[in-house]
């Protein structure tokens, strides 16, 4: 096999597929990134059995072939090369013995037979959806958040899609809370309910440029889902089950609702933080009054006092949080001013927009006030 | 006491005193920062017995008196604060509990008597050098990558300043590689002999701004040195004892001498630590012949071999190298191309201009050729 690229068409490929090479594994074939040149194309290719990742990549195949190589190794070698005008070259003979080089500098590496490499499974194409690649990392950077990677409950390590027609719900929870966000899409489509790896996730919004006027196509497999843009594939297995039914947990009713600035609101809760180590469970208490909502966090630090302007309808109230998940659900929202609706302090707390294409439900922790 | 600043100035502060705060200490004392309103100016001291520093900060003192404050505390509430327009106050009682508040948001933390603070030390100020803040965070970034801070040797953790006439030589050396500046000064001064920790130096060079046209004095006093610039004053303990004689270490025979694009050089040694992973004492070899240097590195993860030209006078060599000792050397020499001299595999390389005001010493490893 012999190809060449640029450094930098060759880098930004590997940078895509890496996504896929597992942090800690024992088999030598799964930290590998299949070079094909086989075809009309140079295909790159990781597959770590869960997630599986493949990009065409620019390049010219002087003599084809597949050879298999460490994907840290290799990433590191083309980083480092002098590039520019330069190709980096890219050969193996037949005991998969591969050299990289480029301008004066040579590397040879032992490869593998591009043979052992589990290729990404087909998918079926019929039940599909079409999302802008900016509407899509925008959705998993503002609901990911409550996903529970450290969780035994698998399901809540994943994030729930749900497609209806023209709507999709991305929904994740984690015992304490729920992250939902409704997306209006520009067509109606079929029906899907699947819960994917909140991992997966997390990797394609780190390879998708959120471009509005790109695409990703999204295909419901029964088993697996599949992610198509630009020159990428991203194949996941989902995780089996039935969703917790979220629908009943979520109410309408409320005894107070304010209006508050996100930004002020979101400082001063980020702020309290100072006083609050890790796997000490402070709340911060918040004691809305007629047009403020008092902050108070108190540790064995010290104290926090301070004051937010809030437009108030309804009762006076006086409710604890753990104010990392205000924090982390008044961050994702964009907008200027939230409308957060209460009912007392042992009921959850509703941030949402009038149009319910976000819903943060938060539940209260207990407080002794003073 | 009552004082009051600009979120700026004091954050400014904070962060220069901020060095001298030990990472690990039993003593809570010496995780404090003195806040001293009881003079003219405000100023702020941290002292770790061992280095401490002192600076004066711009501020409105109403009230006056002292307190200390736990650095990482004060530093982090200050950080978050507003800001802006509004001042940052800091007001404590006679029991030493502190308010520091700025605009809407009011922490209270516990303070300890600033009686219970060790100031600095009084220096005889008859000995002294003045050089730039830029020369001496050069001098320093050009000379500690050869401090050893692991080494059970503690005077090879320090830096030997030897001051005479007009000139400064500066040195560290951990028993595989000497770095040596050597700066001529503007004035006569008199003559010093010191070994100042190489922590102390890492330190200032953070803080100083290596501005050509501000100066730093430096006093050697018998068991401390002082640095003083713009509004602080740097005091360290020195090491005790007699620095190794490296005068005879040194040698100006040479068989080779190659002359180097210093750039390529490096970056193909760099290029070659792909391959070398920590604790793996895998060497570089270098084969110097009629106009170039062929580099060769050889692991368990492949081999590199690359070409850079030079400009030879003497034998041909071949010789072995750590080659982070180069990288570290030929990283910190501002020239374009580097001259270094040779004897033969067994003999150190010297890296030296022709004034030698800078001397990089390596010693070389053993190797197999092949």
């Amino acid at each position: 096999m012999k190809l060449s690229f640029t450094k930098e068409a060759l880098l930004n490929a590997l940078g895509i597929v890496s996504k896929a090479i597992p942090s800690k594994t024992t088999n030598p074939i799964l930290e590998c990134i299949l070079f094909d040149g086989t075809g009309e194309k140079i295909k790159l290719t990781a597959n770590d059995m869960e997630l599986g990742i493949e990009t065409v990549v620019e390049g010219e195949i002087e003599e084809k072939g597949k050879i298999a190589l460490d994907a840290k190794l290799v990433y590191e070698i083309i980083r480092k090369l002098e590039g520019g005008e330069e190709a980096v070259r890219i050969e193996s003979d037949k005991s998969f013995s591969t050299v990289i080089s480029c301008d004066q500098a040579v590397f040879n590496i032992q490869g593998r037979d591009g043979e052992e490499f589990a290729y990404l499974p087909a998918i079926d194409k019929t039940n599909y959806i079409c999302l802008s690649q900016f509407t899509l990392r925008e959705v998993i950077r503002q609901t990911i958040i409550s996903a529970a990677f450290n969780e035994t409950n698998k399901m809540m390590s994943g994030e729930y899609i749900e497609v209806n027609e023209d709507m999709a719900k991305f929904v994740t929870l984690d015992g304490h809370r729920i992250s939902i966000r409704n997306v209006q899409m520009k067509e109606k489509y079929g029906k899907a309910k699947v819960i994917v790896p909140g991992k997966t996730l997390t990797e394609i919004s780190k390879i998708i440029n959120g471009d509005n006027d790109k695409e990703v196509m999204i295909y419901f497999g029964s088993n697996q889902i599949m992610f198509e843009f630009d020159q990428t594939v991203v194949i996941s297995r989902l995780i089996e089950g039935e969703y917790f039914k979220i629908e009943h947990m979520l109410s309408k009713d409320y005894e107070t609702k304010i209006t508050v600035n996100k930004t002020k609101l979101l400082n001063n809760i980020d702020r309290s933080m100072i006083l609050i180590r890790e796997n000490d469970h402070k709340p911060i208490i918040l004691d809305i009054g007629k047009d403020s909502i008092k902050l108070k966090v108190k540790s064995s630090y010290g104290t926090m006092d301070a004051e937010v302007p809030c437009e108030k309808k309804g009762k006076d109230l006086m409710i604890a949080f753990n104010p990392k998940f205000l924090i982390d659900a008044l961050r994702v929202i964009d907008d200027e001013n939230v409308d957060i609706y209460l009912t007392n302090p042992k009921s959850p707390c509703f941030i949402r927009d009038e149009k319910e294409s976000y819903i943060y439900l938060i539940l209260p922790v207990n407080f002794i006030a003073g």
